[in-house]
């Protein structure tokens, strides 16, 4: 037997960025948190601690400071692009790049009903996400969101569903639905309005969850998907990952009160978990 | 020397419900996590083992799950005086009772600017807060409001302070200023229109931050809390508690590039933190 | 009526060090987060934006490097008094120093029973506590830990309590008991060897813990107090802080399967929460 | 074009368990939090809404109680091999069950030395995981640790590594190496003492790293892989995670002081992150 090294990479998480853009009436800004890995010729570092191949982590943290300043962040897949090309046209050893960017987003506060020039609000721990993976032969971006809480109060229901000995759940044909939505969508062109397309995906995502008629959160997910491939012929493939985040409805009869679907007990702990991927082929 | 009991109290955390009201057209939802905690006659419980004076804290969580089913939820502050109430008149025993609620924000779902009639998505982390401390002399009442993530870029400045052998830092004029606000404000008066005044005293806490030209964040915290005092009769005092998220400007001359307040570095630590309570006398 | 400064501080959070002491035979680590807070002469500078006596909170994070670097860092205790020392000796319009440290726990890693020279592996998130409030007519010093999780299987019950119209709860005579521990105690002298006494004292609160028959976590929260004001002369008072964790019995009757008491489920929330201060008067 | 399901699994997520096991002369606990995933004939689910074929996620979780009431958790990989065969031999439409599991670890406290029958403290943030992909065609089993942190303060340096125009890193002949382990290995077979290759992988693993001459954490990584491949012939493969927690040498010249690396800047963002896969062919 020997001992190989396999598939390895290596680079820089967490990389923080605040952008701010200064024009006359008023300044706009942009967060990200970058994640960035590389692949390529760095068997030798493993193996006998040759560094004359490795470009430190801390030069990855550089760049990207370095070619924001060059040219602005216009948004996150287009940044992705741009970093993935630098490492691939300036490190020869480089085989394979991944950018992988979290957006924090901000938005705009107003007073009065009027846009203020430069203050921002955080817009809640959901995030905008790009990754960019990238080789010389090709590369793919991926778009998406994580952290999108939704809930509805009805219009949900989980019936006929399998039992066997150890199942004792009840069916219920009128339950909160209740989901963190992450999306990840692969464009099948980079030639696509990358801000509008996001928020156009997004607000289909949860216009899709608002409108159906949900007999499981399976067939929510599929829907969810269908309405983004039907509206986006940009986007190739999305893959869902929705958590069902379990409201329980609370039992009160020990106390001579009939709950009539008013009183929930939030949980976090255990839950159901539903992933797909979607094509249009 | 003899060893004595001293200030005690016992109760449970992290108690979670949620409420809908099911109306025709719509139903509404508030997301609630409590803390309760009682004072009392409890010195033998600590000493002897006698249980005989202990209500379980597993009561306490069916006591808010039941009154809330009597009588909905109007808003934290309104519930947590219930609650405060039920317990002191209850149990004799009980000499104070202190609820602390925080309320998970959610948002009415638009489609095409329709207001959807059941689906929600969360606002952020941003979290209202209530509390109340009774006894049977009396009782002070809080409401506040925490997480609430807020950002300028420009009027915003620190400058002739203080300098001593250890000080390193430049005087900045044109900084930017961020932080994560927590308010708490006593009411004068529980006859106070809750939701409205929590939706006018977190705007106006914005409003300043955004209006302020700001020399200091001690400054800034000031003008925040002037507002507030100057338009809520019904609000004695304001205990602010502001982070100082500091967002550094990142020196890109040793890539030849000069950074005109354009590129800055997020950070979560170390941080200032500026503290103070302002009173309406 | 009149806008009033009331109560108010800064200063700087989540300062964080490491100090490597480099012996010849072997190196020791030290790893603290720390927190300032000083109050004073600063009316002005909230009212006026009036900098003039405004040390920056970036120059208190300069003096704790300073600081540990002029003497090293014996405990959290002796650095927390140098601390408060330094800005209320070099700075005339504090009236009032707080610095809290927070030490990161870390073992010598052993080979074969060896100490390892120069590896350490970290102590889980159990957290090592000083805290120091200082004014220039005395100061108090107190001590902790927190995030001290422990567990038994027995000997804990909890029976005979207070039953009302809303209690469900069933008595047990032999439940699980859990809790994470967070102790703080007031040092009635500074003559203490603070490293030894701080091990002691841990080791007595789980001993304490370990060896009661617990009527209540009430009950267990007073032995564990009382073993530490009996075995050390040199604090004058504990406060305890418990929550109850609770680890519910499964009922799998719906399985045919009676529950021994061997199939538990560990819960988050909600929780009990037990606190209560014992003072050696 | 056509909407096409792709691939999609369902399950259960954070499903939390306490098994008690009482000797007559000692307690033992396990405490795990599970995660499952099916994947199989579920098409009909997503684009239908025919639940059919569908178990319930809730039905998962109490198959967690039952079998772990049937027999006792030895080990997680073993329960994680029985709950993977009881779902592939009772639902025929199950083609494919994913089973992770991680063990919160405890250790047995003692007092002067003897073991205590039935208390425990918890052993960190660091776990204990197993993974189990079956179908009927074959399973893997992969076991692991994660959260385990490691520090050693010299035999570490960085040199020699490319510089390009964004490069300001300074070579280091002798840095601070943390790192928080993540390691995941592949039996060869499942005929292996669990409980003891774990213990020995991840003393295995920590003994290189406190050995290792560094000239880079890649070159840890693969020193601290090869000795887990050379003393374990029953695993296969090994893949590792290695953040690199940065610890940066404080400048304190702008006080007139050399730190003569004493003093150092803990950090937690931006990290390195080096990953690999070593196998042994």
């Amino acid at each position: 037997m020997a001992i190989r090294l396999g598939e390895n990479n290596y680079g820089k998480q967490r990389v923080r960025i605040l952008q701010v853009t200064r024009h006359t009436d008023r300044h706009e800004i942009r967060e990200c948190t970058l994640g960035i890995r590389l692949e390529g010729d760095f068997e030798t570092a493993h193996t006998m601690g040759d560094n004359s191949k490795v470009l430190p982590t801390d030069t990855m943290k550089n760049t990207v400071y370095a070619l924001a300043k060059q040219q602005r962040i216009d948004s996150p897949e287009a940044f992705g692009l741009r970093l993935a090309d630098h490492f691939l046209s300036t490190q020869a050893q480089v085989s394979r790049a991944c950018i992988e960017i979290q957006e924090t987003l901000w938005s705009r506060f107003a007073v009065n009903g009027q846009a203020h020039p430069h203050t921002f609000t955080r817009s809640g721990e959901e995030k905008r996400i790009a990754q960019v993976v990238a080789s010389r032969s090709g590369r793919t971006l991926y778009a998406g969101v994580e952290g999108l809480v939704v809930l509805k109060t009805t219009d949900s229901e989980f019936e006929g569903f399998v039992r066997d000995k150890f199942t004792t759940l009840k069916e219920d044909h009128n339950r909160i639905l209740a989901t963190v939505v992450r999306a990840n969508w692969l464009y099948r062109t980079e030639k696509t309005e990358f801000d509008g397309t996001w928020k156009g995906v997004r607000q289909g995502l949860l216009e899709a969850f608002a409108a159906h008629n949900s007999k499981s959160l399976q067939q929510t997910l599929y829907a969810m998907g269908k309405v983004v491939l039907e509206s986006f012929p940009s986007i190739q493939e999305i893959r869902l990952s929705l958590p069902n985040k379990h409201y329980n409805l609370l039992d009160l009869a020990a106390f001579g009160m009939e709950n009539a679907k008013e009183i929930f007990l939030p949980t976090d702990e255990p839950h159901g978990l539903i992933e797909a991927t979607l094509r249009n082929e």
